[in-house]
């Protein structure tokens, strides 16, 4: 499948099976995230991995909408001590982002479904990764990603608009 | 090629031909960039397709580095509008990180280059292109992507570094 169908076929999926990602897995989808671009390639990340059990019951709790049942969840945070200096400095969200959306096209791809929970900006949200995680104020938990094989099998689509786009000729 | 394969190859091509992209190639581009997720499906990007060489050198001049021979630009801008509310409304940016990083991915498969030149959080950057393109203030444009065919071939690549990866078990 060309990776045009895939990004029509990467659907949010928030309900899982309890076949387990392995390892090999886990380690595509961290190869996929850092192959993204970042702004004058500083790559301002960091990956946290969570397979423990009981993390991942605190993690869940730390957002709302995030009480789904996945066996993973990678947390993608900004490790604002490596990004750009001010003014540039938030260009670590934007590069996080595209690291987000490469692992969950890699998920797609590999069978697996996966859901982009959003964490910062909303500060409440961070904190509560942040403390959970034992992270000090500069790493910025961006988003959590519910990753498993999918137990629900939403259509492939885009959501192409044509309201949205204007050409200047 | 799969995506994954894709996501490797996808690098920074700052050089390009006089051969020109297609309508039909534009608009494979627009609907891959809609295929993005966004925060609770708001859908909070405006796309402004840069044809015209005027417009086009002008907008070369608002940021910094952006001077490339590229005939074509793609401005990804928030509407905060269609946004969520606070204190989620800045989830825009990860929306349209998200569907820039499916532009340049989709471009990659049709073989062509492309840059991802930063714009928003910077913000006289941000208003030089507001004004050229005579947006009203909630429209801010986030990312301006150079399109066209590549004139050098950087090879693929992973910059995977597991200083970055923290298991959870």
């Amino acid at each position: 499948m060309s990776a045009y169908d895939i990004m029509l076929q990467r659907r949010s999926v928030r309900k899982f099976t309890d076949q387990q990602v392995t390892d090999e897995q886990i380690d595509t989808l961290l190869k996929a995230a850092m192959a993204a671009p970042s702004a004058c390639n500083k790559q301002p990340w960091e990956f946290y991995v969570i397979k423990n059990a009981d993390t991942l019951k605190s993690i869940k709790g730390a957002s709302l909408f995030t009480k789904m049942n996945s066996t993973l969840i990678i947390i993608v945070a900004g490790n604002t001590h490596r990004a750009l200096p001010k003014p540039a400095q938030d260009f670590w969200v934007q590069d996080c982002s595209a690291a987000t959306q490469n692992i969950l096209l890699a998920a797609t791809e590999m069978g697996l479904g996966a859901c982009w929970c959003g964490v910062h900006p909303v500060k409440l949200f961070a904190q509560k990764v942040q403390k959970i995680l034992n992270l000090p104020s500069h790493i910025i938990p961006m988003s959590m990603i519910q990753i498993g094989y999918p137990d629900q099998s939403p259509e492939p689509r885009t959501q192409y608009n044509e309201k949205h786009v204007h050409v200047v000729e």
